[in-house]
């Protein structure tokens, strides 16, 4: 399991008057905070930095540091976030934000890349529980887990992207929570154009609580479900996902990425190697002619352990199913006998949503692991599912 | 001479009724346009994605493509952009766009990394294009550029950070253009804490006009200058700013990171290198040691040749005035004498702005170049400025 996961369910949130969005307005007096309390905010001064929804009380402390002043975590459930775009849906408890895609954010295709769409998955999250009131501190937890030492930690993911978004283009992200069993925690995305509706990607993950200092996994107290119940609906971003087991590669893998180190700019605030890193290792993996000719159309993660900064990691990867696929690839045959393989195996695990797919996707196997002194350690293992890219349009480079 | 450059100036922008902003709001016929003029943009419906303000017939082109549709390139000049929280200023020729720093922009440090504040001061000069009605094609060029098969390249850039934002802050950037003698141009930016008003930083970058054709510079014809220069403020983001040359360093520098591969991630769309990944190279040569306790506070880049996704890269580093700076350093002795030495430094480069900066910075400087066959060829040379961190206040953790 990864360290994602304390960032991405219950982080620190940190913003100045973000409640208030009047172009050309710098004068602070004015604030004006859309809560669902409806009541105006305390305004503290403190170190020149104007801050609004604090309580320092809940905070347990007396003394509040710039730092705490810029993050302005709600005490209270908001209902917009205007300044990013953000507001909630499903009668309160679901979040829905508005993003453009930007130039960075872009690949070599001018279409968004897979790393940002994960990111937007991250950001979103965050901003949802950010709006929730609930959050306690930096690290992740409710008021209740922060009693209990209690994180988040992230142990699944699936993405399914039926298409990406282009620079500039305008979506909407909607993500919501519900129940994984007893002690668990789901959440799902589901990104559309804001223009048509039309759905480029849904998304799901599973969270466990982890005991902050025993590293053990934790059943769910009473008193963090009583936190977060009333903010579970019963939807699924997508249908009859029914997880399909990712087998433990080994030796044998056809492309082995050896010796890989985490740098400094792949850490994320809690000093572990950050998810994104995660599938850019393992998707460099991928043959370049895979990667010319197919785009990434689902990725499945299961979390094991952190990767730290000092560990040297191993990216191993294997075509499923592999010589089949390989061996017509090689005679370049387009037959409809490997579109009905893949087909079906699309549809084997994917269900509804993959049945418009284009028929001849690809699937490899991924394994992250950590080269340790007495034997190798999990970081994650991973499934990566690939389809044709379509033929340029003949206009789209006017 | 960078790639950056084609896309930073005048790029494809794309977006689908960008100009409307109502929470919940899916109806299309409800598009309200805030463009100067104050006339309805035409509407044009095609493959289900509504558009506007999208002039065919300025795109020389009886086709509209789906992409060109989600593109949106406004033909008239805009006054604000909602979905990015953009606006004019400086009566119309100004940008401002309010950019709240996201959860994946921050590093370890739980601050923005250098290479985010890049990637924002590259969105909000194409965004602020974008707004111009300028815009012709997807690589650069306004129409009159596009007539004569001109490109803008950047040629020198330079950022000063005061102090990084935290997750979560909202920024205010401000971006404006204007002359750099006669056949260049200047883009500055500024990066101010949206509550407080404080400079986070400060950036200011010079362009000149590339033949799209010959690869050689251009002076800068008189219809291009009658497009642009409507657009001129004079105004100096880094007053003072005298550029300082940057010696070009041979192998005896003192850290060489040699063998360096761009991977398939690190291309823009125009599949050359992209200048964030520059500066990681850059910056992977500091020692971990100086990365710990100090922040990069200054950073210099001059370009020189476009590197393409088969270059092998050298990034060479060397310590300025190093003996000195390095000796004390190993022998942990604060003196005087070296504050005295390195705040002289940061007056003599940075003038009135450095001023207030920590006394203790160090200087290093860079070189990316390219192994040739037949010989290294330069791809950019770089100053970083570096200052001690600020120890960490007692609350900070909390």
């Amino acid at each position: 399991m990864a360290t994602f996961s304390h960032l991405a369910y219950f982080p620190v949130r940190r913003s100045s008057c973000r409640d208030s969005y009047e172009p050309n307005k710098q004068n602070l007096s004015n604030i004006k905070i859309d809560g669902t309390s409806k009541k105006p905010a305390t305004k503290v001064e403190m170190a020149g930095v104007a801050t609004t929804s604090i309580s320092m009380t809940l905070l347990g402390n007396d003394y509040v540091t710039e730092q705490q002043a810029r993050q302005n975590i709600p005490t209270t459930k908001q209902s917009v976030d205007h300044f990013r775009q953000g507001f909630s849906i499903e009668g309160g408890v679901g979040y829905r934000q508005r993003v453009v895609i930007r130039s960075y954010e872009v690949g070599p295709d001018k279409t968004a890349t897979l790393e940002s769409v994960l990111n937007l998955l991250q950001e979103t999250a965050l901003n949802h529980v950010w709006m929730s009131g609930l959050l306690s501190d930096g690290f992740g937890a409710t008021h209740e887990m922060m009693r209990n030492d209690l994180i988040w930690v992230v142990s699944r993911m699936q993405v399914q992207v039926d298409q990406y978004p282009i620079w500039g283009e305008v979506l909407e992200i909607d993500t919501w929570v519900q129940a994984s069993g007893k002690n668990g925690m789901k959440r799902d995305w589901l990104i559309r154009s804001q223009a048509t509706g039309h759905v480029f990607a849904r998304a799901t993950s599973t969270w466990v609580m982890l005991n902050r200092k025993t590293r053990r996994l934790s059943k769910m107290p009473e008193g963090v479900r009583g936190e977060i119940a009333p903010w579970f609906i019963e939807k699924q971003a997508i249908t009859d996902d029914v997880p399909e087991k990712i087998i433990k590669l080994d030796n044998n893998a056809k492309y082995v990425n050896s010796d890989l180190k985490p740098k400094r700019s792949d850490l994320d605030m809690n000093h572990h190697v950050n998810n994104v890193k995660y599938v850019k290792w393992m998707l460099e993996t991928i043959p370049d002619d895979i990667l010319e000719s197919h785009q990434l159309t689902g990725i499945t993660l299961e979390y094991r352990k952190e990767c730290g900064s000092s560990d040297i990691v191993q990216s191993l990867c294997d075509p499923e199913d592999g010589m089949f696929i390989e061996r017509l690839k090689q005679e370049n045959q387009d037959t409809s006998l490997l579109d009905g393989f893949s087909l079906a195996a699309g549809i084997l695990e994917n269900g509804v949503f993959l049945g418009s797919f284009e028929k001849r996707q690809l699937r490899y196997t991924h394994l992250l692991q950590t080269n340790g002194n007495l034997k190798d350690e999990e970081i994650v293992r991973g499934r990566t599912v690939w389809k044709k890219k379509p033929e340029p349009s003949p206009f789209a480079s006017m």
